[in-house]
């Protein structure tokens, strides 16, 4: 095979040294913030059955699974009929496994599984790759991470407080200060349609007002229209697609919008405490706003629900999540009510990479480069280099006899700050020649200068 | 579906918190040592073109690849006939991707395609899970998690040197003593089968000295003569299956054996070269053994490679490695020499288990419960999670009203070593009631005294 049909994926990517450490300065804060509120760590298998998979993600995942081949004879379970009856006849007879598409679906069978063993409430933490089919776009991979946190087991709305004080945390964290946190409530929303005098049709409201920020007002009010809304209706919800803002500014507007409508107040009741319960916990700053519009379109919500959304940046949702009553009743264990985010790693990259917050000291892979110019002090380098790391410094000996330009360019390439020169004169002296990359001044140490101005310097 | 029939796939695993925390633990170690000795971290798809994958493990390996069906109608290039010719003529109709089998050849897939960008020598590092559908057992899975490092790009035996340095400083960091690193050459192995009189079936003989440590020496001898090699060789092969000792001890025995073999003698002078460079490299106990009957299956091995063994440990090799010449050549970039290692998590795992060697502070996730014993102890109590947590301290409150019995079990099996209780007492006396979970142990301390009680505690 010639390098020039070499690829990988469609969809997938390679992520070299410098795009890991950036990647793993996001992945580090956000489980050290998970640790930090307690959230214990879970990993699951890549590979699911599919009978775990299939059906919980509507039609549309379904399509969008990964199935793996059976392996040897996938045939053998097989007849000429299976194959002419189509692809999706076929398919439960050659492939009884696919990739996980999420990390919600394999923890709640994680929990089913382990419901005896478990410690409830549970709060784990899973920071995973996940698997769809999806058309590649931008932002949009095949292959990425989530970072997910749960608690299952308690309907405390503590715990909302919690996420929000999470969120928080994680983006101020990073940096990312222009965040909003946007918070609603299903059973807001189930009100809203009665109000409006659209009992039961919340879902089909849910599903076009999700689409609010990417099309506006005006579409979403025809798209309801097309479904069957009525004028009458629409003109009482339309005041309600430009009210977005904190707690005490849309209380008592949204009360009285309410009304009576049960749904709607248990709701509203729910959304006071949980900001009543962050005021408490006393956060800097955590850009919490009531969004009564805030849908998200996972159907398994049935509480509160999360967005958070990064301003200006023209990158749609970079964290999101809500409440379930009701999660682990698809693998048989009803009445577990939980409450879950989701961060999506691969946007806040991007929006960090546009707003260039990554550290540059993230980008140090090794901190000392020592040259030897001949035999002897290679020699002599080796003991230098094996000091050097008892002191848990990151360095490394040039590995190849060559003319000082190639170790230096190497040097330079890497990022390696410090560049130590040991000759003849070097061992006879005791002192080495340490050159400074960024400056390029060179001066003349001792081990133990050397060992201080490293140390000092990380 | 029922929780009594969920499963997941045969091979894989579920890892919950502490067996996470554990693992971590071998991992962040592993990583840390990989970057103090300036490597630097790779990532690469889960997935792979089969194109790339296949041809390259063998025939056995082929059969192992698990294989992904193409999405949408995978029977669209496919006809009936295809079907009738079988599975593996069916298979590059419908499958055209693969999970990743080991790291080396996504490695050398991804340096031949990004061979313009690269900084040589690259010294990277790659900790990832691969699949493989083999036979489930003991020790074995089908997916479980690699720790690779490699230097490509430069044939000095520095890098030979640096490996046993790594291994030594992993496993005696891991607290893991009783290791021995075996090293040997491929070029000592032809060599050999010069020397006895078999020149050119030196992989036949390795393969049969590779299974030496599982099948004793008389059944390899058994296994050679079987294969053609005759009495008088295998007599002159004999004595060496007993030899493996330090350098300074096989030197003179092992060159007098090899005599005038080229490849023998080089395999030698390489062997002496890397225990010189370890030794000054000053490690403590490295514990590094030569055996000339050490082969490892794989092909691609053309100069040193390496095997590490835990004394009396029953387990087999838990880290191997060597140097090859031409790895990326089956990707059309002949003529890059490089050195890795890998290391076997799993089994690394199950040693440290065995011998009890994970720290117990490993497993404390929360370092305070706290339990609020009414609604303004609550209030009160939330600010108080706030000023633990911005110091850093890992801490929750348990997020439902419960008697006391609740919430202690909660901390108890959780393994959460205080627990502080706040009621209207506590409020009151501004002292607050700290429980040692251990010692039963209870006190009433100012914030300040828990703040620093907590924070000398780990």
């Amino acid at each position: 095979m010639s390098s020039s049909h070499l690829g990988i994926p469609k969809g997938t990517r390679d992520f070299g040294p410098e795009t890991m450490a950036k990647r793993r300065h996001i992945f580090g804060h956000i489980q050290a913030v998970f640790e930090k509120f307690a959230f214990q760590s879970l990993e699951t298998p890549s590979m699911e059955n599919l009978s775990v998979l299939s059906g919980k993600y509507g039609q549309e995942g379904d399509q969008l699974l990964y199935k793996i081949l059976d392996s040897g004879d996938y045939l053998n379970n097989t007849t000429s009929e299976d194959y002419f009856e189509g692809y999706s006849q076929l398919l439960p007879k050659i492939a009884s496994k696919g990739l996980r598409y999420d990390l919600t679906v394999p923890f709640a069978r994680y929990v089913v599984m382990n419901q005896q063993e478990i410690i409830f409430p549970f709060k784990r933490y899973q920071i995973q790759p996940v698997w769809r089919a999806d058309k590649p776009q931008k932002s949009r991979y095949r292959e990425f991470f989530q970072c997910d946190a749960d608690v299952i087991g308690t309907d405390s709305l503590l715990c909302e407080a919690e996420i929000v004080a999470i969120i928080n945390e994680v983006f101020h964290g990073l940096g990312v200060e222009n965040f909003t946190i946007q918070i609603n409530h299903r059973k807001l929303l189930n009100g809203i349609s009665e109000v409006i005098g659209a009992p039961g049709k919340q879902a089909d409201l849910a599903v076009s007002l999700d689409k609010l920020s990417k099309i506006g007002s005006k579409k979403v009010l025809d798209e309801l229209s097309e479904k069957g809304f009525q004028d009458q209706q629409l003109a009482k919800l339309q005041p309600l697609l430009e009210w977005s803002g904190r707690w005490e500014e849309l209380k008592q507007p949204l009360q009285k919008y309410i009304d009576s409508s049960d749904d709607g107040n248990k709701g509203l009741a729910d959304l006071e405490e949980i900001c009543d319960l962050v005021s408490k916990l006393g956060l800097q700053n955590p850009n919490l706003i009531v969004n009564p519009c805030l849908a998200r379109g996972l159907a398994y919500y049935t509480g509160t629900i999360f967005e958070v959304i990064i301003d200006k940046s023209g990158i749609g949702s970079v964290c999101g999540g809500g409440r379930y009553d009701d999660l682990t009743g698809i693998f048989g264990m009803p009445g577990v009510s939980g409450v879950g985010i989701s961060f999506g790693v691969d946007r806040i990259y991007d929006v960090m990479e546009h707003l260039q917050l990554f550290p540059d000291h993230q980008l140090v892979f090794c901190q000392v480069l020592l040259i030897a110019l001949d035999q002897p002090s290679s020699d002599h380098a080796l003991g230098l280099l094996s000091r050097l790391r008892s002191q848990e410094i990151s360095c490394e000996l040039y590995p190849d006899r060559a003319k000082l330009k190639k170790p230096l360019s190497y040097a330079n390439k890497k990022g390696i700050p410090l560049v130590v020169l040991l000759g003849s004169d070097e061992i006879k002296t005791g002192k080495l020649s340490v050159k400074h990359m960024i400056t390029g001044k060179q001066e003349q140490l001792t081990e133990e200068q050397l060992l201080k101005l490293v140390v000092q310097s990380t």
